[in-house]
């Protein structure tokens, strides 16, 4: 790779750049698979592009998309899903024959479906890092983001295997492990562990901020600290989100209130077995599992 | 106090004692106010019993909460709630007039009106403080789980202020900020910010792991792993915890209910103005608290 672009650099975006850095820093005696010897960024925010190019994130900036994607093996569109949405055509146009063209938004099946209409010559990969955050923009980037983190990366059917290698290789180098899965599986289970999580902590919040309890307030804790640390996302990315997985995510939700409902109802009834039942299962399904 | 008492030496009764531990053996200027010259503990598991007494956390030991309790100055009481509830009328029977009679039991209500009924000289404070945690049993113990957070107490209308002070210099000396409250007050709190997130999260584990996604729990983050922490926690703990604030976590329950279905009814509508309502509401408040 001799040119990257990275339209972006937020969270997302500006944490690949100087993870990307660092691996090209690195003092390993393996060197990095994929070390792009030019980083470009786009942003629409002059103040961020400023901020990376000063952190040294990246070589060179521009505000134009059409500019930086042109030069660009492998272009990295890391901004919001509907963004991706929007930018695609424009990048299309824009793409040298033969680029890559990876996202990392967080539902696939329509960007993937977006993507299979790119121009011909280019090779898109649809990917989905699993590390999001509750803070978001270049201030909040780490060059630790992704290290030990699942990758999601779904090739289209037109995508050479040369282009999965490389997106592959990106993913190798800034410490991520890479795992290939269709778009409605993604979609799927990201609404169940990501998107449903949101939308419980969201509704946390709100329930307790309706009903004005400032003793609630004065004693929240640790559970309740963590149990709502993703209602603070960025309501932009998660908006987008929720929109474009709205199907696999009203089907969580009400799987998600039955369970609700059937905890509520063992507890009205003070059935006790049953109540047993709900909380040892989830005790010991949670107990055992190992997060990444 | 010459003689302090803990019956139950689990997450809440090891940390007090090992806590209590520190204090005594730090080179603090100024020594604690609450100082045992000896700390007996009850609890009805041998091995537990053996483990406390040679990690030094404990004097004297015994599986007899009367023995245990017959000698001592203060009493606390840091079993599951109804175990709280079962053990108050002997308590009343075995202690010392003018003993102090402190609960560390995560609802107030009951405990409480049961600790109304103890003997004349008993002095009973109810207490709670916020610093559950998902690991349970004198294993889990740890002398640092008080430190910086609040200790609710709540005084009887018999409860004399000298026993009141004696409660607060205890939490004082573990590192606590106390926080006087009445029961009901409490009760209707910690439903709100620690037994409904509680039940979120069960309801959460429940509802993805009755699915069997499969890529779900392989793809779960650092997102589902903090929403669904407290879903690991004590089920023996957490059931007597629900089943003694029982209306107060139905009313947040329902709270909920209408909060998720509200949220769910804008994306269903694809209503983004309302959807964006419930998302930009939530986040200014969770990013703009402060935790202690």
């Amino acid at each position: 790779v001799t040119t990257l672009c990275i339209a972006g650099l937020g969270l997302m975006g500006g944490s690949l750049a100087l993870a990307l850095r660092q691996a090209a820093a690195g003092d390993d005696d393996a060197p990095s698979a994929f070390a792009p010897e030019r980083i470009v960024g786009v942003t629409r925010n002059p103040r961020t592009l400023a901020a990376a190019l000063a952190a040294g994130a990246i070589d060179a900036g521009t505000t134009d998309l059409a500019e930086g994607v042109s030069a660009a093996d492998v272009v990295v569109l890391a901004t919001p899903v509907r963004a991706i949405l929007r930018s695609l055509p424009e990048v299309g146009r824009a793409a040298k024959p033969g680029a890559v063209v990876l996202d990392m938004g967080s539902s696939k099946q329509e960007i993937c479906a977006a993507m299979a209409a790119l121009p011909a010559g280019v090779q898109p990969v649809g990917g989905h890092p699993m590390c999001g955050k509750e803070v978001a923009g270049f201030d909040a980037a780490d060059a630790g983001l992704y290290r030990g983190r699942v990758f999601v990366l779904c090739p289209l059917e037109r995508t050479a295997p040369e282009a999965l290698a490389q997106a592959e290789r990106l993913a190798a180098a800034v410490g991520a492990r890479t795992l290939v899965m269709d778009p409605a599986t993604h979609d799927r289970a990201v609404a169940a562990i990501s998107h449903l999580p949101y939308a419980a902590s969201v509704a946390l919040v709100n329930a307790v901020d309706a009903r004005g309890d400032a003793a609630a307030w004065r004693l929240a804790a640790s559970g309740f600290r963590d149990t709502t640390r993703i209602a603070a996302c960025d309501v932009e990315m998660m908006l987008d989100t929720l929109l474009t997985n709205r199907r696999a995510v009203l089907a969580w939700l009400d799987a998600y209130a039955g369970e609700l409902d059937a905890l509520r109802r063992a507890l009205a009834d003070e059935d006790e077995a049953a109540l047993r039942a709900h909380l040892d299962r989830a005790r010991a399904r949670r107990a055992n599992h190992v997060f990444p």
